[in-house]
This record gives C-alpha cells, sequence and structure tokens, in this order.
C-alpha cells in the first residue's frame, strides 16, 4: 500500500512537492486510535526515543547521584542547537561525573545557527563534541556508565552495559522485543533499533501517563517529560519546533523530533502516544504533520492556535524576503484525527 | 497514479527513506523514449533551465558585446557555491556590462562550503548578493539589459524585458505556451513558469543537438553547452554532482540541477534530453536519480564507471566518519531506461 501525501509544498498556489507518511495515535492500553499508512512496518525512532533513552538516567540513581537539574536532565533528552547554553551545561553535566568532552564519542559537527558559527570562526576554533546536538544526550550515558561503575570508554557500542540498559528500557516501554530487530548506527554512533510505528508510539502513551510502567520508571518518565516541558530550550533552541510547541502548550504535550523525519509526541490529557515518519526523510514535513496532529486532537485556545500557526503552514520566504510559497498539511488526510476530537 | 519510488536511503542494510519521483526521457522529435511516473504533470523547472534562460543572453548579442568569456558564460548558467572563483567572475561580468553587485536584485545568501562561510565571518563580513548561487545568471540578465537598452531595475519582474525574452526562449525550445501556466517566484526573485516534464526533456534533447531551433538559437546552445563542459567548475562547484559528472563525462553530457529535486540533461550522442523531478523536493535522491539514468543510457568506460560511483550510490557517514548508511537507486525502476541502450 503506498502511504498517502499527508504535505505538499507549495509555490505561488501550485503545488510543487508533496511529502507522504505514516502516523499512529495510540493509547496506553496499545489500542490503535488512528492510524495513516503502514504503521506496522518498523523504523528507525532515531533522535525521537531519547527522552526513553534517558530513563536508565534517573531509575538508576545516576540523576540523582550526580545531582542533575530539571535542565539538565532535559539537554539529556535534546537534539539540541549548540547554542551556548547547550554546550555550557552539557560541559556541566559531564563535570558533575567527573569528565570532560574527551570522553564524549558522539562526534562533533557545527552549531545549527549561523551566528553560533561565525562566533567559532571568529575566535578561531572548531566545534568539539559538546557542539553535537546530541551532547546532552551523551554526557547522561556517560552518568550512568559512572554510577553503573563500569569503563566509559566505547559506551556508544551496542554491547556496553549503558546500551544494553537503554535498549531494556526500550523494549520494555514500547512492549517489542528487539533481539531480532534491525540495528542501524545513529549519527552520534550509538545503536537504533527498528520498531514498528504503532509500538513507537504505544511507548509515547506510556511516557506520558505512566500506565503499565513499574513505579520506578513510572516515575522517571514523568520526571523526564516534567524536565523537557519546564526547560524547553533545554530540548531543542532558537527558533525550534520542540521548544516553541512545548513553550506554546504548557505541559500539556512533550514532542520529540528524529532524523529522518520521525517525529514523537505524549499528550496525557488524552491518553496517547504519537508516532509518526515522512516517508523520504525530510524535517520540514515531518514537522508540519505533528503540527497537524495536535491541531486535530487538542482542544486548542486563541493563543495555542495563533502560536501553532507558523509550524502547521510555515511561510516560505526567498533571498529577497518575499514569500514565494508555504508548506501546508493535507487537511483531508488529517480528518480521522479530526473525527477523535 | 502515484509516482513509484526511485531513491533508497539505507541505515546499515535498512531502508529506512524512500524517494519517489518521475522521470522523461525524450528525443528531439518530442518522442517519449522512456517515462516513469507522471511525465505529462507540470513541474517548477527552477533552476535546471538557466542555460536555456541564458539563450537570449548569446542570441541577442550581448555575450559577444560584452566580450564574456566561456567560463562566464557557464556562471551565467550555474548554481554555483559562491566560492571566490565565482564571486570574483561574476563581479568581473558585471563590471564588463559597466555594473557593479548593487544593481544585482538576487538577494544574498552565504556561500554553501563551511571554508568559504569562514572566510567570510573571520574578514568581518557578510555574504552580498554576488554569493547567490544565482549571480551568474542574474549578471547575464544585466548583460542583456544593458545590450537591449532597457532600464536594469526591475529586471527580476515578470512583465521586464528581459524576463519577457527569457520566457519567450523556454517557450520555443520546450513547444509549450506558458501564456496561462502557472507562475512562481524563484529563490532569486525571477519568475518560474510550470511545464510539464516530458516538455521540459524536449528542450534539453533540442539543447544539445541544435534539431528544431532556428540556426541562431542553434549556434548560442552550442556555445552555451561547450562553455559550461568546458568550464563545469563555474557551474557549480568543489564537491558538486554538475562540475563533477560534466568533468568526468568531458562533453558527453550536460547536466543541471534545480531546487526541489528537478534535473534536466542533454546527451547529444543519443540525441536525448532527460528531465526529473524528486516528488518530495530532495536534492539528494534527484542527484542519485540523475546518475542512475546516466548510467543505465551510456555507454560507460571503466573510468567513467568509477567516477560516478560516489554520486551514483553515496555512502553516508556519520560525526565519527563511521559509514553508517547509503543512498541508492532502485534498480528495477530503471529498467526500462537500460533496456534502451
Amino acid at each position: 500500500m503506498d502511504n498517502p501525501v499527508l504535505v505538499e509544498v507549495l509555490r505561488g498556489e501550485t503545488v510543487e512537492s508533496r511529502h507522504r507518511g505514516t502516523l499512529a495515535v495510540v493509547d496506553a492500553d496499545g489500542a490503535l486510535v488512528a492510524g495513516i499508512g503502514g504503521v506496522a512496518a518498523p523504523v528507525f525512532p532515531r533522535s525521537a526515543v531519547k527522552a526513553l533513552q534517558a530513563l536508565p538516567l534517573v531509575e538508576s540513581g545516576a540523576a540523582d547521584a550526580l545531582d542533575l537539574s530539571p535542565a539538565e536532565l532535559a539537554l539529556a533528552c535534546a537534539s539540541h542547537n549548540g547554542e551556548q547554553v547547550h554546550v555550557n551545561a552539557a560541559r556541566v553535566m559531564l563535570m558533575k561525573a567527573g569528565l570532560d568532552e574527551s570522553a564524549l564519542e558522539c562526534g562533533s559537527h557545527w552549531p545549527k545557527r549561523m551566528q553560533d558559527v561565525a562566533h567559532l570562526h571568529q575566535i578561531d576554533e572548531s566545534p568539539c563534541p559538546l557542539h553535537n546536538n546530541c551532547s546532552g544526550k551523551h554526557a547522561g550515558f556517560l552518568g550512568l556508565a559512572r554510577t553503573l561503575g563500569v569503563p566509559t570508554q566505547g559506551y556508544v557500542e551496542p554491547d556496553h552495559p549503558v546500551q544494553q540498559e537503554v535498549r531494556a528500557a526500550l523494549e520494555e516501554i514500547s512492549g517489542v522485543s528487539l533481539t531480532h530487530a534491525a540495528r542501524g548506527t545513529d549519527g552520534c554512533s550509538i545503536p537504533t533499533y527498528a520498531m514498528p510505528l504503532d509500538a513507537l508510539a504505544l511507548a509515547f502513551a506510556r511516557f506520558g501517563t505512566g500506565a503499565g510502567l513499574s513505579p520506578l520508571r513510572a516515575e522517571a518518565a514523568e520526571r523526564l517529560y516534567d524536565a523537557c516541558v519546564e526547560a524547553p530550550f533545554m530540548v531543542a533552541g532558537t527558533e525550534r519546533f520542540c521548544t516553541d510547541v512545548m513553550e506554546l502548550f504548557g505541559g500539556r504535550v512533550f514532542v520529540k523530533t528524529g532524523a529522518e523525519g520521525v517525529f514523537a509526541a505524549a499528550l496525557p490529557e488524552l491518553g496517547f502516544g504519537v508516532a509518526l515518519k515522512c516517508e523520504d526523510g525530510g524535517t520540514r514535513a515531518s514537522q508540519v504533520m505533528m503540527a497537524a496532529v495536535l491541531e486535530a486532537l487538542l482542544d486548542l485556545d486563541e493563543d495555542e492556535r495563533k502560536g501553532l500557526e507558523p509550524w502547521l503552514r510555515p511561510r516560505l520566504d526567498n533571498w529577497n524576503g518575499r514569500v514565494v510559497g508555504a508548506v501546508r498539511p493535507v487537511a483531508e488526510a488529517f480528518a480521522p484525527l479530526r473525527a477523535l476530537a
């Protein structure tokens, strides 16, 4: 079955490009509340599951032992811009574990924003692993390794105790055995395991409600959820979907992007988890898909509606600042979700 | 009809994302030699038609009046990286027309390569319109305006004589009236007109062979073709598909990328023109699609096969330089083209 077109890119009044996708809304009992496209197909969840990957950090007692603040826990769940505040916080997390950036095995890349790139150029420096969008997650992994009393070196490898703990948490919360799952290597070198999209949605229904989880895990999930919605800037940064949307909804929603067009959300007030993937891996489309899900499922007040609009129907400007087009959800495709609200 | 998947993105051994597309191979008589997907659907050709948009510059005598070199003509057909050599050449083109960068109406953006961005930061400068990937095309438009004796200001507007000349050239070489065509505004502020993909392919069959064109236009097409294959670095730059592929094939092919996943080619030895569009607008996929077309249609020697490989099946490395995946064409999808060779 072909996945349907969920997002259109307009130039002037004409549809220029189209993005297809799959989408699953699942309740905490695992019932598929709404599905679009092939929701049973396995996808690599990539960075959309960072908050789930941070569960062992909290459950193990490492977060308390290292005295991690809510902002630092949010950074452990982040794909951040590499802004100064993110870099500093990652450095502090490592210091609390008695480590520095030389322990990070995530690799380096330039910060997302041009002004942060400019700063590095002006002081004649290159980016270091702290600038990597995953540095907070990796600082969390290293903190966990220290608390577990295992070597920090090689913490990104699939058979390292840290990744074994992370994998077990993913299996338990999603209800999927990953023993025979396809494994890939993520951008930051840790393993990523393919899981059905509906299982990923279930994981986030449980993450947002605690239903079906042990008390310890439910408490850890709640603490991470609260950390992210209280410090959403740490989860992404300036002009980023995850930050803006979590700020806008003030605790009503948790959202997290992943590479290759994956997006996950927890909507505790409805008891739902959401997982979606843009077939072609495009983030410009996965963001619009997630905004369309929120618009369809949630009862929005005027401020929320207004704040969501730039993410729901982003304007495309050209190099002269002329409005030349827009990205928009295909209304009919999201009708089954609207029927639920 | 759903457009087929033409390109797959692998993580490890698993297909993570998929790109669909449409593709037309047309001979100089306008016969559709091979088609994939909905080839009659109009697409905005965007920058893929820059060489066609440069025809009036040559035909009008402006190129000779301004003493434009082959490298400068190639730059007029370019979507360049904004490297120093491109910026300098655009500046010289404007000087030859008695103008400077203040006449450019394309807007500014940062150069493509980080080292060129770094250079600007280190000298505390921002990019100017000369860095815009379209600056050569715009310098050509301005040169044409001077030769036509019309005002240079507003040369990007649809009703300006320069854009009228450009539109007439596009209509004639594609055989399509654009009077009722959907019009959009391109990234650089000039109009772009939607035309059927097969008409776009016909335009490039004519561009590469001269067949069906007036002697004046055929000569201009040949001169632009030769300029691009002789100075392919000017058409794009370091580590770019168009530059690498035209260098590799030493005159056998002309290729040109456009935004939103459009790609065009002329293959004079076969008398074919090619146009394709990745449905979702992804350049990583449109490049692989064009490489697959070249591999399928052309008789390749060992060097050509080896040189094409990194564009046909690009490796995906992560931030640590680990190979984590690849992009590859779907072999069966291109079988109809292979049958032609």
